[in-house]
């Protein structure tokens, strides 16, 4: 073992914490402040410089971005006979904002994560501090260690162990419950409105509006009524984030 | 040079293929098949092998991740104090497709692109033909180099001299005018309609609607009207792919 490993894990002030970090991504960490960063929550953001947060988010952006490009690599070797509109499918739910939630969740984030208790809570179903945290470490690892490292680590000790791909595979993702339970929980009232053809339409096609409390939130034309609401509903939960 | 390259270059029957490659590209391809793929439009699509078409998308889709996680750490360090939200702008109009249809333009791509042009148009405006065969590229790199390379080619070969950032960063996207222009292209009736508020809502939120040909397409709610319609405007855009 390196001298510098040595030193971080056994005596260096913040030998509890490179202990703990070790634990839960499997390797000793090289530059000790991008994780601690990737587990900053903005609502403890402190310092702030030249108008931005010392907070999870930008590394955030740049994980989610190396997040997508691995999955999307494995899924390509995975599924040699599929097309892109399988792929890009299969990639939505696995890199799901409920399913990083849970990963997060599963790996412990809650031991390090910082946040202001006073204002978010973590374990709120609407939260997604887990799974944006989640993102940042992905973005720490890169910048710490580089892409192929973070392959292999999202490989070999996120995906293989904590995702059955080939579940996901064929789970559908019910947008149209997942909107009716969020709105019941939120005291919303959701409507799935048919609306009636214009002129020079194909008399084959619906159209499906999903409003939420009087407000218009998306529409879905498809040829299959139940796929119309299935795209109303789907392009609604992207907007909320549900 | 080695033994492979020479044969490549000067024996092989693929020689003028390899050349042209190299001029483009700038550097002599290794596995040539993947770089002949991510130039084959699904027009021309021949072999149907276990229903996946012998085509560039499921390249783009690969490619189009690595491109997203390159242009990321690109903005990520180039911008050290700048938030998320402009990090996420700036990449989306460094990947849009109208920049990426014109790169590839710029790049020559028009003389390696198979497709059939009696279905397809490839100066045509709407046409994303040089854009995906972009990405389609960049997979067949990344597959056939690995990321580091990929990311070096992306850097040396495409951002550096062809792609403007800082003039892309002043450059506001007008999705308003682009959807009135594409509207009169193809004699579409547009509207932009203020949404009178519902009761309960805040007086100071203003809600559009984009509605074209009578087709209810997006709506957009802000604080400020011109914001609102920007929102409504990009959402629609952004559904139509214009």
């Amino acid at each position: 073992m390196a001298i510098s490993k040595i030193y971080k894990l056994y005596l260096s002030p913040d030998r509890n914490y490179v202990k703990a970090l070790r634990n839960l991504i499997g390797f000793v960490p090289g530059n000790l402040s991008l994780y601690r960063m990737a587990f900053r929550h903005k609502s403890i953001a402190l310092g702030i410089k030249k108008g931005v947060k010392n907070s999870n988010e930008r590394l955030e952006f740049l994980g989610d971005a190396v997040l997508g490009a691995v999955v999307a690599e494995v899924l390509f070797k995975m599924y040699p006979y599929k097309d892109e509109g399988f792929l890009t499918e299969m990639r939505s739910k696995i890199v799901s904002r409920a399913n990083l939630n849970q990963l997060g969740k599963k790996l412990g984030f809650n031991k390090l994560i910082e946040f202001d208790p006073s204002t978010v809570n973590i374990s709120s179903k609407q939260s997604s501090l887990l799974g944006d945290a989640f993102e940042a470490l992905v973005g720490a690892v890169y910048l710490d260690k580089g892409y192929n490292f973070t392959k292999d680590f999202l490989i070999n000790r996120i995906l293989n162990p904590h995702v059955d791909i080939h579940t996901l595979e064929v789970t559908e993702t019910n947008f149209k419950s997942r909107l009716i339970e969020w709105c019941q929980r939120l005291s919303k009232e959701i409507q799935f409105n048919l609306i009636p053809n214009q002129e020079g339409d194909s008399d084959k096609l619906f159209t499906i509006q999903v409003v939420i409390d009087g407000e218009l939130m998306a529409t879905g034309v498809d040829y299959n009524k139940k796929n119309a609401e299935k795209l109303a509903a789907e392009k609604t939960c992207e907007m909320l984030g549900v």
